[in-house]
């Protein structure tokens, strides 16, 4: 009978290209693999509770994975610790039932996004935000971001996959926000945003929009008529991945 | 008439090859004089307080150099900091007379070395740390580091350089130590040193014998007789470079 396992990772995403497995290159997913292959001897393909794209990090993104292997579950997060890159850390391990799936049982999801505001960010700071020192007005980004707040069809700020709904299966592109906000920690400027679900760049399209509306190019109560515009090129550019953190996966 | 400048700037040393200017590869030094042609059309070499070692990192690491461009002081610094990568960060950039020297004129340097004493070190954390989870007696190493302060012949905590004294000129190893100390910061346990100059791996090499010192394998007032013995191999291992930051150099 095979043990069900839930674990929780941290990671720096700089130096990975995102975390689906790819060969001959260094994802979060592919380390996993490598790590408890590494252990037990079992090749298994842990499942994350969503993709995230090259240089995204996280602060704790959950994956899930089956082990025949009967390591117990403490040695099993040492050793992987032991085995991983120091860039990618187990800050959690647990047995769970059978039927857990880190992707298909997980019901909201925070992220969040970094914007540094001083004249100059320093060194050990510059991997995990976005350099933006110019103005902004914080409270028109701030009002704008509630409007994002409750079930939309958020397409406009989806990317365009050419992959998705090609063969004309109807795409689902409707998600429920439950919070949507601008804080201030120090030189720090923090979008965060909980939600059930999130389309591929959604959080990226989303700042860079609301970044559009801080500049004064953009008026706040624009979102909802880029919403029900339902066009990618409604909304503002993709901001950097180096900004963004999935901060955590809720069952 | 040149003009002499102090620049003091802060980096992130884990992916260069040191301080010192190597051909084909990436050090503090090069991307400094790099910057500066880039933005001057001027190849000068800026002087280094001292060198760092790769991996080794800089909260505060003055430079100073000569130019002829009549550029304003703070649009040198702004344009240097277009110019160099995100890593290596112009924190200060002041004109000084043309007598100052960053290495001549430095009247003394503090350093620190962070290690990690929690379970997990965060990924955003590792690449600016030792990690060493394991028992030490933190009290006994506070009084051994009491017994590195005042002048002493560092000779025992030294780097044994072949180059160095090789055509039999006398060394001088007596360096003036004015502060040693651990301090605790949250799971940083940090050794923070004032002097008025350090051997190469000096730092490190107090940080491994103390830790000798934490484990119990050293007793605490063995650094008196391990000054004395004036021998490299009476003392503890190098600590790895990834804790050790420059903090700041007086003048």
């Amino acid at each position: 009978m095979p043990r069900n396992f839930k674990l929780i990772l941290s990671y720096d995403g700089t130096d990975f290209d995102g975390w689906q497995v790819q060969p001959q290159r260094a994802t979060i997913q592919g380390s996993l693999a490598d790590a408890i292959e590494g252990v037990t001897g079992e090749r298994v393909l842990p499942q994350g509770s969503g993709r995230t794209d090259a240089g995204v990090h996280a602060h704790a993104q959950v994956a899930s994975f089956a082990l025949e292997s009967p390591i117990p579950t403490e040695n099993l997060a040492r050793a992987l610790n032991h085995t991983l890159p120091i860039s990618i850390r187990v800050i959690g391990l647990e047995e769970v039932a059978l039927d857990f799936h880190a992707r298909h049982s997980a019901k909201t999801k925070t992220y969040e996004y970094r914007i540094f505001r001083g004249n100059v960010c320093p060194p050990f700071v510059a991997r995990y935000v976005y350099v933006h020192p110019y103005p902004l007005d914080e409270n028109a980004m701030l009002r704008a971001a509630q409007a994002a707040i409750g079930e939309h069809d958020f397409t406009s700020f989806a990317a365009v996959d050419p992959e998705r709904g090609k063969d004309n299966v109807e795409v689902d592109n409707v998600r429920t926000i439950y919070s949507s906000e601008w804080l201030r920690d120090g030189d720090l400027l923090i979008y965060r945003v909980r939600g059930d679900g999130f389309l591929h760049h959604m959080v990226r399209n989303l700042v860079g929009t609301f970044l559009l509306v801080g500049k004064g190019s953009l008026r706040g109560d624009a979102i909802a008529s880029i919403l029900e515009a339902r066009r990618r090129s409604e909304a503002g550019a993709t901001v950097p991945a180096s900004g963004l953190f999935l901060m955590c996966v809720e069952y």
